[in-house]
């Protein structure tokens, strides 16, 4: 990317979240990008960003509010679902480029559900939008994991069927903060559907079936998810290790700035991986694999592990917006 | 059992470890059982029992050796599976009927793997074992929950197959203790084997397909497991609630002392089971499911929590013990 | 009290709260009260109690709003602050007994801050306070636990000086989850204010020197607080601890309802008092002890641990309404 | 040191402990030093470490004896302080150099009990040892935080009493795993006196008075200890700090390979320092000191964190053995 004269300006929308400091913290000095906005909601607006967060970068800029006025053509979305729905779509009608973390457009026809290393074809789809601007979604945090683990599988043999139960970390949540000490939680409000469905949308394939069930557990950062596949065709233990180990995609091809070099890695050690091993290789955007072993009930069973705010959300928003850039949609 | 003169003198084996302590703090005021002798390894005998254990219960007893010289008939055992293995037979072998929660003898022919709701009628193998005493054991912690909740569906609709993930306390590891702050560990040893093994003993079906994986958190009491299961005949989830909700055994029938009045409690709140509120339903005898919903992969998936102390390991041993005395077996 | 003809209806004020759940806890089969209202802010006005607590109890009552129009005289407040300042002013000049744990009013002349064991003589200041009502207040979290240790140390002996060092649970600060697993945050707003000041005002003695540093760990409830104190006049080990044990107050002698039986109990264990073990005790009304050693730079130092969310604040605030009928007050 | 030719080789005695594991991980690079041997007790022996420990590093290694014929002649010794008492003597009396974190031989006469930033003058006892090699001891965990914060403090003020209550991570204690979770043991066997004791060898004062009262606290790594110090002459605040943030000894002066580049970090936000935030600031060697205020008791209160098993524990013993190569002792 030598040609880049300067950088781009963007924009957070829903800067003062747990998503939003993690965009700030992805961004601030980005080869590509440079912030020039953080937004919020009307509570936050007017006042410092290190007031409101205690974030030690751009501690002194103050909030603006989130309204289609902000000096930049690109923003970063990490707004609350009810917040996202209108104010996504008012950005992108007034031209903004909108990467969005939230779940409120993902499921919208002619909106990528964007992971860059697996389905960069439906960037194709943006000229259908017919806005002015353009509006571009991330799965779900534990979608992206099992989605990328499912990629080179589907390439290879074909998924019939997947069973997913995950273990996920409390950042994120942010409430029932007594409630996860000493505790499982077996329920995350609508998190079952989200994984049940969005698979669908981004492998465009409304016959593979999923299930899941979903865990709150006692941990910062990094969900862990216990997967168990059929394939549609036979495959042996080394085969699908090397699947994994050799795949990669087109911001490895590109060698785009926020990629993991080998954005799947399996770990042979048995007890891997682990929340406090494997949650920041290759920065928190590499995907962790381990434990595989036959399944008696489907075909095969392993544990997947991501960083559920890096690979999981801002991460995975900041690679998207990178490969938009490289294939000058932005 | 009124019938009762003076109460049945009893041994613990292996009674400063944690299954171990849990058995005296359930046999020390029990109403048919009166403990006369602690034993534990070589590195602990002769020393007072509080000491090793700091237990306040026997505090000033003397630990004894091992060996088949107790004074009594009946032993309960909490020994390692290394040392159970000879120890166990060594007391059956010289006429004490032993009750054991370790793994060393479960799946030997002839010894009964009792769960007292779900299997009572292989206390017929004892005389098979041609020996003057007996040797019964319990299933794995987890194993126990999992045969519970299967037992009422293949009395009502048979089950073909069920997928186990679990997420289990640390009690009973007792290692890795730094590990498992803010950490998940996909990985217990030979857990995996058991869960798919045992209920093939217990239900005597060799056909039941179980697959599982098994995760420790950071929980100090309590095991949840999801689970999905594939039944051979069609159910409604009513049906299943009910079946759950109504399910009684033997121990509920004769009213044994340490006898759940009602050994599975089915929770409606989505939020539920958690090792935090239902750990101790019904003094821990009890297993609570909750979250029953269609699996889009199997037929059914739903959420089970069980202590994995007293229901998983010591108190099904006691209860097992209280049914073979209902039996006149001991 | 077999007098009693019928129960005091009372309201209970920012009901919705972890404190103010802990009031519907401890008063929803209480002997001498019966709730009538539950009041909390305009977020909540109108919706059901269930579905903004969780809570089982009261599950379909719709919540008032905070004014004083409550269908009783009495009326219990688990109000922010903030809010507190007006609202229970306004109740209290509108004629109701307002029973708060709320800090709004904790220091302003004529407002007992009362432990019923500690200074119950602050009772007699309510004429003086020329309001149809009245206010009462119960100290901080962690001063409660500290004023009840000091109480039979200055009865006896005097106490010049006392440094405290708090390890408090997570109960009631109910932000910062993230931040809270594998960590110590050694700092809690204002929290040092209130234990350096508040006992000052509950032992009317402006010259006992307090020094505290304050810390949130990862507990879910009970605080655990290291003490150090000078004493005016010598005393040996076994008079504290018998001090300490000994101690009773006009709620043993009344055997008021929500009164332990021994508001303080030593423990001899090295290892004690824990939360696990000990929040509990006496229904988490009583103080534990434990840990008494010579202080090489004051004069002795031991460990002090209350639950945070009953003896630390709702528990005292219906005590404080007991004693308060019993002396005719309500 | 560009002088050396080679690398000194040196053996590790308790290599497969916590700490032992940690002087592996600190040498297994470093620039002056190459591990030859790992020694551990009989149990180990002769197995491979990476079995033993789960360590990949030197996994393949055979696990020597812990005799004096290991192929070095100085060793650094995680030994446990029954069984460093003999062998550390032993290997010290066959001429090896013997840089230890037991506490077996710390208060012995003409034994160092060394901070290089702190007493580097002790060095000067070891030609009293009169033994072939000699002994080089670190203090407690605990106690090398506290002793880098009062260094400034006793050399610009003077410091007449100190008061700290400790906040313990789990490593290193190994045991009470499940005794940890939602929970604080205000008790750790030994330490208070350690605490108490080993300040007055370090600055070989015999009048300073120390006050602790310990607490172990479900974090896995990094010491938190609220400190309150009595001067000998008035400081103020921005004085204190200053010396603080100034304080350097030999090992920055020498630039040695282990040493901070400034051993002390105050933090002016008052939520830190924070085991999360800090303890692995410069590479886990530096104290990091927060939170100064006036102690209405004593002079004035802070809090310091430090990593215990690097600058309070295997850190220290490198940068031990480094100053004494720089000093030409080994």
């Amino acid at each position: 990317m030598e040609t880049f004269k300067k950088k781009i300006p963007v924009g957070i929308l829903g800067a003062t979240g747990i998503v939003g400091q993690k965009f700030v913290q992805l961004l601030h000095d980005h080869p590509w990008f440079t912030v020039v906005s953080l937004a919020a909601s009307a509570r936050s607006q007017g006042k410092q960003y290190g007031e409101c967060t205690k974030n030690s970068l751009f501690s002194d800029w103050i909030i603006s509010p989130c309204t289609p006025s902000l000096p930049c053509r690109l923003v970063f979305s990490a707004l609350e679902a009810t917040a996202a729905k209108d104010l996504e779509a008012a950005f992108a009608s007034q031209g903004y480029a909108v990467i969005s973390n939230s779940r409120a457009h993902r499921m919208k026809e002619h909106v990528p559900l964007l992971i860059p290393e697996v389905n960069p074809g439906q960037l194709e789809w943006i000229p259908h939008q017919h806005v002015p601007g353009m509006l571009v979604t991330n799965p779900n945090c534990s979608v992206i994991g099992i989605a990328m683990a499912l990629k080179p599988l589907i390439d290879n043999w074909g998924v019939a069927a997947a069973h997913a139960v995950t273990l996920q970390a409390i950042s994120g949540a942010g409430r029932q903060c007594n409630a996860i000490v000493d505790n499982v939680i077996p329920h995350i409000p609508n998190e079952v559907e989200k994984i049940e469905n969005e698979p669908r949308k981004i492998f465009e394939d409304a016959t593979i079936k999923i299930s899941a069930q979903c865990n709150r557990v006692p941990v910062t950062d990094g969900h862990t998810i216990c997967l168990s596949v059929q394939l549609k065709k036979k495959a042996t233990k080394p085969e699908l290790i090397q699947a994994w180990n050799d795949f990669r995609g087109l911001p490895q091809f590109y060698n785009l700035p926020t990629a993991p070099k080998q954005p799947i890695h399996y770990w042979e050690n048995p007890t891997h991986p682990q929340p406090k091993l494997h949650r920041n290789i290759e920065n928190g955007m590499a995907l962790s694999i381990g434990g595989l072993t036959p399944c008696p009930v489907l075909d095969w069973k392993f544990v997947i592990h991501s960083h559920n705010l890096i690979r999981g959300a801002a991460g995975c928003a900041v690679l998207n917006a990178e490969l938009m850039v490289q294939k000058g949609l932005i």
